[in-house]
């Protein structure tokens, strides 16, 4: 457990990172003027080229391999296919309100909200209601035993279990109080609440005429599995990546961008023969950690955090989560999944059309294996957005530097002529416009120099160039390296090279 | 008006370039193994692509430049945002049933389905009905005389006039019979249907909490003006480009990507002082028409439909579409608005928050004009691919080609390995390893060259690579150009050189 100071320090993190985002225009609240719509977010002109920087080095990462083919399916899908994903009967949350101050929680992240001697007090009123002997309390009292966490984290690991099960839980509640506005007793009866957004297609606002917005992207790959290998000729083992939005009508959104109702996915699915499903996913995993690592985020702040075989989602049989440590905490940024063949079975089974792939090699017809790579493109935005915040001491005055791999940074270079006279602002244009058709460049005339780098230190920019009276007399700039801080001359004439060489 | 026969002509065009598009993954129906989604496609692994390629030359286009700004909004926004736009009033299609088959119809599109013969005998039931000296009858004669139609096209045009009045519309539709089933008498009353998709926030259906799935991506933008002009910085005149989906819940969709339900699209608003629209507007009009050109659009196939001043949309001052001639007839790809401050004036009264500009020149305070360029990515796309296909008689065979600018061909250039000895397939390989780190390679040593020619001609691939005995002779490749056919050899050492100053 982490103190209320830290986690107070963290929060603080967080917080200065929305401000910037603002304020620099990486992301804004969606429809700010009237107030805002939770849960949906805007990316602002630095944040647009942020995200696309990421999506543009995912998706090189995965379709510039032979074995990879790319694809873009629609958001809205025939809702047979969520029947058959099992979203329809599965995708959903149990949810309570308070009758009195109509918060409304999701079961599962209770616990978050209450606090140590808040739980103890409870779970000893349930016993004590319970009454000695009872089934009931037999149970509580083996969650105790059985559970491997020590100290506080104990109580949190048994409160969690009591309301994963369906009778304690509901027991429970009667004396929980509400942790918004105190009251007792104001609970109402967990209800289950599906998370699909839905709409009509047509004018009728009929059942036969819901779709949904897709929770999930990769629904679209698995349905278009037989149209991309006919097209492409792939034989397996092969993939099918994708990039697009998703939809989840998230009860308590939060987290800035963690936990958002509309949000991006950049998922990859690889198509294998079930005996070799073990290799594709310790290969998978180990080559997506290392995606983070090799665009710079910090290898300490990641994680692996492997699914327990009993924890395991319908589907799986076998999951690992790529974890960034958040100011909040550990959070998943990129799920690794064997599948099995448990997608491409149940749309044969629901389609009526064959999912086989035939083996020309050895003759035989089969349903593939899915190892899965799925990636929050959101997420990863504000793993590597906080990741490169960092505030330093420089003469006195506090730094801001948001230290992006160059490949990520919005802006590549800066061009900041010193003095508007003998022809300085002409050199400058010129070096802009011989480097503007190679990377995002941005120019900027206005002010004093060293306020000049400190904006473009928290835009993350890695390199501004500055022209001053020495270009006159010898054609060189100055580059100044973001981190570092260190300045050197650079002929004009070996800029571009310098600068592509120093970004890789 | 078209011949019946050249009408059937063309329409053939499209269903083959529907089936190529299947066949070889540039798009596919959406939820295909479930029957489809109508009105929705999902892109392949040459579809997306291509349009990447074309959303990708656009966004360079646009940001490239100093003074436009990159946006990616969300799709779900307040509510609010659409009252205060006007989509909750007026975004809406008159509809009418066949009460015997139930098929539904657009009023505004009926007279595509209506023949000659049928509108003649229909216009004439009506005026008898009404009777002579009925002033519905003098309406529909001033029709016929006020039409600049000439022949045939005179028919249609005082039908569609009639169908645009609503109580003559209401009337004549009591003397037509329906398209479809040929009913008599079997429509309904025509009555107006809202485009938005609409979907609920949270767990309860109700009105407050309904929001919608955005039916254009300018509002996006407008309503992020103030946040964008202050973290960039920017001064009048500047622009705000954001691609992105939207969706429209069509009664009708139709010709393949044309008209869809979900859809991309590609705008840049340009914010500007009042008094200079006009010459913005020029300017921008000119510059959109020229960007198709330059990506290789046939000329003649584009032209300028100016709205006249009588049909122009409730926000508009002056409104042009670029249309491309479709096998089916000319249809928008894109269009030029000059909206006044209507979107921002309303914005501000809707929400409350001032959205005036300060010009720190002239120390004056006002509200911007919008010139708004608006194109579909998706409309684009079939454009680029309609106008590619092409097909020609090769020593008796068909050729097909897809004739795309290099800069739009999903795969730029094809290595195609002739005989698998002597270390070729190394020298082929080698060549793919060097050149996939600057453009899409497609890798194929399989079957007879000739075979393996036409696939890539297909797929719109500008240049193939062959491998020969040649090659360990000399160190050089055979380059094949998709157009002329035309083959020249060239040092493997300058291949990339080569390829890339063709590219351009």
């Amino acid at each position: 457990m982490r103190s209320k100071i830290a986690q107070k320090k963290e929060a603080t993190v967080v917080e200065k990172v929305v401000s910037l985002a603002k304020r620099r225009g990486f992301v804004f609240q969606s429809s700010e003027i009237y107030g805002g719509l939770n849960g949906c977010w805007d990316y602002g002109p630095l944040g647009v080229e942020l995200l696309r920087n990421i999506k543009e080095e995912w998706w090189k990462f995965m379709t510039f391999r032979e074995d990879i083919e790319g694809l873009d399916a629609s958001i809205l899908m025939h809702p047979r296919v969520w029947q058959a994903s099992g979203h329809v009967d599965n995708f959903s949350d149990p949810m309570i309100d308070c009758k009195q101050c109509k918060s409304r929680y999701r079961l599962d992240t209770l616990s978050d909200l209450v606090n140590q001697k808040r739980k103890k007090k409870t779970i000893n009123a349930l016993k004590e209601a319970l009454g000695d002997g009872n089934e009931g309390v037999e149970k509580i009292n083996s969650f105790f035993v059985n559970s491997d966490a020590e100290g506080e984290a104990k109580l949190d690991d048994v409160f969690e279990h009591i309301l994963e099960d369906e009778v304690l839980s509901r027991l429970m509640l009667k004396h929980l109080n509400c942790p918004n506005c105190g009251n007792a007793e104001s609970f109402t009866e967990p209800r289950s609440f599906n998370l699909m957004f839905k709409t009509f297609v047509g004018p009728v606002e009929s059942t036969e005429n819901t779709v949904f917005l897709r929770p999930e992207t990769a629904q679209g790959i698995f349905v278009n599995f037989l149209n991309v290998q006919g097209a492409s000729r792939q034989k397996l083992p092969f993939g099918i990546a994708q990039i697009g939005k998703a939809f989840r009508n998230e009860i308590n959104t939060k987290n800035f961008l963690f936990r958002t109702r509309e949000f991006e996915q950049m998922e990859m699915q690889y198509f294998v023969k079930p005996e070799d499903d073990k290799k594709h996913y310790d290969t998978w995993k180990e080559a997506r950690i290392q995606w983070f690592k090799d665009l710079g985020m910090t290898a300490e702040k990641l994680r692996f955090h492997d699914h327990p075989a009993d924890k395991l989602a319908h589907y799986a049989k076998e999951a690992t989560d790529i974890e960034y440590q958040f100011p909040f905490g550990w959070g998943e940024i990129e799920g690794i999944h064997n599948r099995t063949n448990f997608d491409l079975s149940k749309h044969q089974e629901f389609s009526g059309k064959s999912q086989q792939y035939y083996d020309d090699e050895t003759k035989e017809k089969f349903v593939p294996f899915i190892i899965e790579t799925s990636a929050g493109a959101s997420r990863s935005f504000m793993a590597f957005l906080v990741d490169a915040y960092s505030e330093e001491e420089v003469k006195g005055e506090t730094r801001v530097v948001l230290r992006f791999h160059p490949k990520l940074a919005p802006i590549k270079v800066a061009i900041l002529p010193l003095v508007n006279k003998d022809g300085m602002p002409e050199i400058a244009r010129k070096i802009e416009a011989d480097l503007r058709p190679h990377m995002k460049v941005f120019y900027d005339d206005k002010g004093a120099v060293g306020r000049r780098y400190r904006r473009q230190d928290e835009a993350g920019t890695p390199f501004c160039l500055t022209v001053d009276t020495q270009t006159l007399e010898d054609n060189t700039v100055t580059v100044r390296e973001r981190d570092s801080m260190e300045q050197e001359r650079i002929a004009i004439d070996d800029l571009l090279v310098h600068l592509i060489r120093k970004m890789k």
